[in-house]
């Protein structure tokens, strides 16, 4: 029998497989498969969102390093980025928890604990569950319903040439904290050191900042980054049918970040381009209202970094470095099915 | 390190543990976790039902009997059926799996063919999903949106005594399907192999008849039979503070599971009693309202079956027996934390 590489084929091309999206009742669907989450008309004046997120210990987390709080809290963080990304605002979380037989009531109880904590810092209801044994490894699902104002939600789709891409925050963090995680051997800062693996461990989702951006109208595609900013970018041009130009120098990253690299004979680069996990958020706008939307932020204490710009679809997705070159920007990096962190 | 015995404890007293429920926004919260689905309120006029269920490979089914097409389709009958508890209406889903590296692709594509086989005979749509890779066995999650008229959803808890016990359908073919194909050498005849296999392979989620049951106003709890009458009984029971009494004569049993019970020297009473995923329907009505009820199914071709009466609490929940005598009816039965067919 023909099998499938898994590891080769990657999560995009397995989802265009399995996914053609079945909606019989389209009238009520404004968007299936495809985008962070589904966006699905409702009786009022909000649109409904709803997104799911599976994680299994030893592929998206690792219970050496993370704790059982800090799991459960990452799997609601995990969806709730999702909502974020489209401008929305989470409301009710139903949990599935498969469990190996021998996890401790402790362990456990750490789990819920963080999921209940993150419902509360997100503001949203936990309304049901499933919980059965797993044979194997540990594994969360967290399903969500979200709402956004009607006509306010921002897909991936809709960057235009021209557009130019910014990010919130700064890149990379969860990865080089996982890096510390496994090589703990690696001499950084205690400042440096714990900011990193609080990125890994304690991440936040972009809930207030993704609402802000689709309130001004003007952000005309968004994604969040959770499977790494070049994963995320490519997502964007293949769902907006456009190509992409980044400036490497532009790549917000930490000076925490960049000590961990020296430290690590590591390019911090390859962190902020390639590590998931940091669910910040970039987003396209049109030339025209950038200067505008940095300036929101600003009021609002938050801040976007300028990136790259939009360009024609033949132009392909590249970056620029700092000597003035360019290079393809491979979308691989953190990846479901290849081994995180290559 | 203390140990939870995950097999002593079974999923009740778990999820009692696990999920005490997390609300912070209690308004629009008709019914959060207890029930089969939650009970959201929504602007229009219906409510929102919302419900997950995580199935996994060789816990809840082996693909060594059942198809990758069946798989997929229980998978969303498990979800569909919790809506159907409730009286309501499946309207859109998002569907989380863990794949095995070893799979192939035929198998992934049979299994997506199953769920959406299944969401075009319920009538709902597939607007999202997750794919992962899974180290150890096959994970589907089905997490699932409806929707009920306001007011009309029906509830375990609103058993009171003097109703009477209803089923629908007949009981335990799902299990005893299961156990012929685990005992191949089982000599039944051909009608009834196939009926009992196809029981367990191929089961039918009861919306239609939920929504009729729940239209009447006169169903005063429902739950589907997923695992097991006896446990639905209890999770009744407990929810609404009753006790029951049941007649075991009137546990409605094909001749066909009786076939394969002599052919097995097995109890069909146990199969019918203890067997889970027959994803038939058990609800209470008053007394007064018993013959409306079932004129109403007959007049649409539909039949449940009267087996017994809600009693006081302090009576406990108790089955008759033919001989005439009374024991206790055990809640055991299928549990995910228990092995399936004790």
């Amino acid at each position: 029998m023909r099998h499938l590489d898994l590891n080769g084929l990657g999560e995009i091309k397995l989802i265009e497989l399995l996914t053609r999206e079945i909606v019989p009742y389209p009238d009520n669907v404004i968007r299936g498969i495809g985008d962070d989450a589904a966006v699905l008309k409702a009786e009022g004046e909000d649109w409904l969102l709803f997104t799911t997120d599976m994680l299994i210990e030893d592929v998206h987390f690792s219970m050496a390093f993370v704790k059982p709080a800090q799991v459960g809290a990452k799997a609601m963080v995990a969806s709730v980025s999702d909502i974020a990304a489209m401008g929305g605002r989470p409301l009710h979380a139903v949990v599935s928890l498969g469990i190996p037989l021998k996890f401790s009531a402790e362990v456990l109880q750490g789990i819920y604990s963080g999921l209940r904590n993150a419902a509360i810092e997100y503001s949203l209801n936990i309304v049901g569950g499933d919980t059965v044994k797993s044979p194997g490894k540990l594994i969360i699902n967290v399903a969500l319903i979200g709402s956004v104002g009607a006509g306010k939600a921002v897909y991936r789709s809709g960057a235009k040439p021209g557009d130019l891409v910014f990010v919130t925050g700064s890149l990379g963090n969860s990865a080089a904290g996982l890096f510390l995680y496994q090589n703990p051997g690696t001499r950084v800062s205690t400042e440096a050191g714990s900011f990193l693996k609080s990125a890994h461990t304690e991440p936040k989702a972009r809930v207030k900042l993704g609402a802000l951006l689709a309130g001004t109208g003007m952000v005309t595609s968004m994604d969040d980054i959770s499977d790494g900013l070049a994963t995320e970018i490519h997502e964007i041009c293949l769902a907006s049918g456009v190509g992409c130009r980044i400036r490497s120098p532009l790549v917000p990253q930490d000076q925490r970040l960049k000590e961990a690299a020296a430290a690590a004979k590591r390019d911090p680069l390859n962190w902020a381009l390639y590590g998931g996990e940091d669910f910040e958020l970039v987003f396209t706008v049109r030339r025209d209202s950038a200067a505008a939307i940095k300036r929101l932020l600003n009021e609002e204490g938050e801040k976007c970094h300028l990136i790259g710009e939009i360009v024609q679809p033949k132009a392909g997705i590249t970056m620029e470095l700092p000597q003035g070159y360019f290079v393809p920007l491979e979308a691989k990096g953190y990846d479901h099915f290849k081994t995180r962190n290559d």
